[in-house]
């Protein structure tokens, strides 16, 4: 019996293995082809799988159904519920993004720099494709599409492996995918699911270093920290973000309350939101009181040290844990310290290099803030939710980075 | 015996492990400090290692000089030997190269972009240090100068893993360092170096993503492929080079031979040398002979397909693998082929995407070439051998980067 059970789990694996190889081969093929396409036939795809969205949107809500069935009965959260849950409306809003990536500039072939050398060689910088994407994300359908839009427009080629409990869904938006690519004579190879959903599948896409140029995967803390651990395939480490706001010594009270709030209430569950205060205790002494009130009037819980707690009775004593979590909810680790210097080596050490904010009127500790804390972006007087490719006007959005190797903060698809 | 040997094995891997992973963290302690001193002290650091290492050159000498006897024992060819070797001039040359460094822009607080959001947020994009590098070299000892200099001059701390050949050397320059760096009040900290040699050492540093941002390999196909295929720190791919000339149908031949010899003979051991040259069958009815007649004056033996071997009877039948490898030597592999397609086929599929040039006077083929080769510099009319930091005008080099994700191409300093 041993012996046919071992039998059994060899081949489910080769044949894992053949899907999961199979597909990075035919992509990595597929990459080779989009590198001729011009501009106005790879809108012309993104403009077809718009269209065949709507055509098919019967047939993805059927499938779509499915996976809101399947996960009904694991008792999964309201909140992961809606974002499973595909619409009219929300299908309409896949075309509509597909649209704004049409009207973006094709970034492909940008000469970004050139210079003549003394010898007469005439050196230039073009922006190319990457080549072949792998792509691994959580739960929400209309990354699938998102993912796919970018990727063709930047003739990139795209391996999606998808979260299990999209899986119907995912496969009926791929399958309009290929429907609208065979109009335009694109390669249905362009675009291609790993239809296997188990967990080995994803680790299988960390090492095909032959096939993939890049790995990017989207989604929580736990998913982002298994693929930069384990992956060989290069990774864009798109963040965790437990970020801070330090209020110096010289800071204009009017400005504290309002960037503290709309940093960590705006919208909390996001990365680009605090999870941290410091507050310097010349400012603590004088307005302590007032933003602990001002949290606490907008449903904020507050985990802070011992002067905090004198203070504020209702706070909870912070231990190092909370400093370090990225609550992404309505609570906050606050801490009074010394120096700039003291909140500089706090947020080194518990910051995720995601964003990190100064409020100060003095120039000198600005300056200090800016050159040691380790941070993708660094803030002087402003919120951290800034920390956005909209924001920064790079176009949409494939993540923000918090590594440092390529380009760091808000990846957006002209930057 | 088996259970006190396997105690022993512990005892060993556990000292291993102390020593990279206790060096790494002190590394990445030392990068902190780093981050705060200013271009002027950065380069009295650096001053003060060119002189130490001529107070210390007797001893440093002294040092290499074990090295080479063990090198002399273990048969080790001439070439070898000489890389291995120092001797007076070439300590000269270290401090000469550091003086480079010194006069060198400092690159760390550039602002490389700014602009204004209509919402009045000013974003300015700065150039920051990397943090810890990791840094893995075989034989020369100047290199462990080189990295040392190169990462100080950059604000980053560097862990050195030299080769076990230059061990003595190694730890001659580094004792230097640190002696340097304690007379300008640097942390020792910020350049340390692995005293184990052992393979396993190596592959220690792989993983330590908590405490290295980057590995840098800089040594054969082998010691890059191991890091490339096996860390998940990312990696500065620096390259393997099968770089390949391809001859169009309508080529001027006064510039073909000198291009091709140039490619090929000047510096033949170096990554951007060519190692394959294919000529569009036009171009090779008419003047294929004359080539392969320059070729073997040049004292370069030729791989030739079967049109080659038919025209040049003196040339071995290519094998794939022939095509496939870096020869690193007066060796090349010759192809004829039928379109510009063929050859930018051949090249994707062969190539290690370093440098590939055309020669051609057909501005079609010419763009397509340069659209659809995927190779991190691609020439007109050039020699592959520019592909070179210093050429660029990048600064001091320190590798030709084949990865697609950070910088491409020439590395250097200033870019």
């Amino acid at each position: 019996m041993g012996n046919v059970k071992d039998v059994h789990h060899t081949n489910e694996l080769e044949q894992l293995n053949n899907e999961v190889i199979q597909k990075a081969k035919l992509v990595k093929e597929a990459s080779v082809s989009l590198q001729s396409k011009t501009t106005q036939q790879k809108n012309q795809a993104l403009q077809a799988i718009s269209e065949q969205l709507l055509i098919d949107q019967a047939y993805i809500l059927s499938e779509n159904e499915k996976d809101i069935q399947e996960a009904k009965e694991t008792n999964i959260s309201a909140s992961m519920l809606d974002r499973l849950t595909l619409n009219a409306e929300r299908i309409q809003a896949m075309g509509d993004q597909i649209e704004i990536v049409v009207s973006l500039p094709d970034p492909v072939g940008d000469q970004l720099e050139q210079f003549k050398k003394e010898n007469g060689l005439v050196i230039s910088k073009r922006r190319v494709p990457l080549g072949a994407l792998g792509m691994i994300y959580e739960a929400r359908p209309n990354v699938t599409i998102d993912a796919a839009a970018l990727s063709l427009k930047t003739s990139n080629a795209v391996l999606l492996r998808g979260s299990a409990s999209a899986k119907f869904s995912n496969r009926a938006l791929v399958a309009s995918i290929h429907q609208a690519l065979q109009r335009v004579y694109f390669t249905e190879n362009a675009v291609l699911l790993i239809e296997d959903t188990s967990r080995e599948s994803v680790k299988e896409l960390f090492h095909l270093t032959e096939y993939l140029d890049l790995l990017i995967p989207r989604g929580g803390k736990n998913l982002i920290d298994l693929v930069v651990n384990e992956a060989t395939v290069p990774v864009i480490q798109t963040g965790a973000g437990n970020c801070h706001i330090y209020v110096d010594a010289r800071a204009q009270y009017e400005m504290v309350v309002p960037i503290i709030l709309n940093a960590k209430t705006q919208r909390p569950s996001v990365c680009n939101s605090i999870e941290n205060l410091l507050l310097h205790q010349d400012f603590f002494n004088e307005y302590g009181k007032e933003i602990l009130e001002a949290l606490a009037e907008a449903n904020v819980g507050i985990y802070g040290d011992e002067k905090v707690c004198e203070v504020f009775p209702k706070a909870i004593l912070a231990t190092e844990e909370h400093y370090a979590e990225e609550f992404s909810d309505l609570l906050i680790g606050i801490k009074v310290v010394d120096t700039a210097d003291e909140a500089i080596a706090h947020i080194n050490q518990f910051g995720t290099q995601h964003s990190e904010s100064i409020i100060s009127e003095d120039a000198t500790n600005v300056e200090q803030f800016f050159n040691e804390v380790d941070a993708a972006v660094v803030y002087h007087n402003a919120s951290t939710r800034f920390t956005d490719g909209f924001e920064f006007g790079f176009g949409a959005e494939i993540g923000i980075s918090t590594q440092k190797l390529h380009v760091r903060g808000p990846m957006g698809f002209l930057h």
